[in-house]
């Protein structure tokens, strides 16, 4: 079975350094062949981190919130709609080995809480400090924090190698 | 259409004060008929919730993660289980009118992340520093911070009559 | 807990016959202090039998595929929106005691099989011949057959008293 | 993006003749390069689908019921656990091309039922006779018969090439 990593973080509101990190994560993970999951579309850190991994030849993974193929990004190998909305971030969680998030918004949240509560490793990539502060004490020795791409990609290393 | 309140927080985490506020507000939801729904499990938050409903008259309704009866709380007037465990997060959420949280854990953040992804206020009562800190930022003015049952209940009164 | 009975069948396509299967189905639960459980649209069975048991004084739930009150029927006491569409229907199934079809279609169809395989007796009411000889061979013990709310509500009162 | 065949059919109940049409099934997609998505336990017709395309080189995807690794398939390249148990049959509906019936129980009945409501073609191989006339009424133009693999695969060609 192949390794999947789980990139999440906003979608239109996704910062320049945001789309920066989840560009290089996709592609540090396409260069270990593990697979890239995000939420599938085609905006922010979705798009990027599937971009980063697509341009480097690696195998991306998209869950979907919808079925209308107009939203999908175009680094997707494997789409996988839910019609689910919000209630698909679970399975992003579930069927990630690890979680990242660059950038935080209300769906980012409830990505992190629901891989802490499933017991998966988390690294906050360049969050503001009340962000990493809540997940610190929510997720204990699950919470890596990083300032950016390289010192999550540290975290990476060690972790999954 | 009734109005449906949602109350969340820990099971069997949950402090004395936790209980004790998700009771005097589930005692409160019943005089006012709202009906009180929660995760509808039989332990912690849910638990009070439920039961400072049903023992003051009023409805109570649980979106379950699974689907044995076992572990379901008595104080429930109707039960849908989902089997969908912690995916069920999405609809506590989307079928409360406001949602709050007595006590905070990794399903309750994914909770309260997701109900203000949605676009629903939520009271956060008696939590600690870094959970109000954060989701003040994350939740702007949908986000209330309550210091125990009397303060939830002003904020109550004020939002839904 | 109070007993839950699941009223399924077309919205759109429902034919007369459905309708009018459904309204005194859902009439009849609403005698027998019942909740009468649709998917909670505002078209076709789901309506009607919604209708038939707010007329008399019922309690009614729906479980929705959307979140858009627009749709939902103005029968409904308690709205559940799931943001889930079709997937939704394996929480119909699971949330009723018994399930009845007034009508068939694809979506109908996922309902009756979902609720077969959850262990539930399930009721045909009015179907073509085609359906109701593949749901006795799937169902087994738990497929009846009933050519109209009549006999339908005579197998509700040996199954449910 | 990469073409998804979904094949469906029973698990502990699945026939010789299921589980050998499975594995050609299986086996002839991963010829075209098509990847094979299943339900992705360790039975059945799950197993023999992912099998079929493992053994030849394809890419395998499963979309899980609950996310306990001692049932998943060990042909399976990509996991997917959704912990939704029978919920996840719409997804495998909606993540698929074209969906495949190996066999015929309430489980995937809901599945081909999804599949023609989401307006996939589906294929029914080797079904009894009341299957076929039921899913022939329901899905119309969508539903295809065929007797054993070497009719499905004649169809996968005229449909997917």
């Amino acid at each position: 079975m192949k390794k999947i990593i789980g990139v999440m973080g906003p979608g239109k509101k996704a910062t320049d350094s945001d789309l920066k990190n989840a560009y290089e994560i996709g592609k540090f993970c396409a260069e270990q062949e593990w697979v890239v999951l995000t939420g599938g579309l085609k905006d922010g850190v979705m798009n990027e981190a599937l971009k980063g991994a697509k341009e480097n030849n690696g195998l991306t993974l998209g869950i979907l919130p919808g079925d209308d193929k107009q939203f999908f990004s175009e680094y997707l190998d494997l789409a996988i709609p839910t019609n689910m909305r919000g209630g698909r971030n679970y399975i992003n969680a579930l069927s990630s080995d690890l979680v990242l998030a660059c950038g935080m918004g209300a769906g980012t949240s409830s990505e992190i809480s629901l891989s802490i509560k499933s017991g998966k490793k988390v690294i906050l990539v360049g969050l503001f400090d009340e962000a990493n502060n809540f997940y610190r004490k929510l997720g204990n020795e699950l919470t890596y924090i990083a300032k950016d791409y390289t010192e999550a990609i540290d975290i990476l290393k060690k972790e999954l190698k």
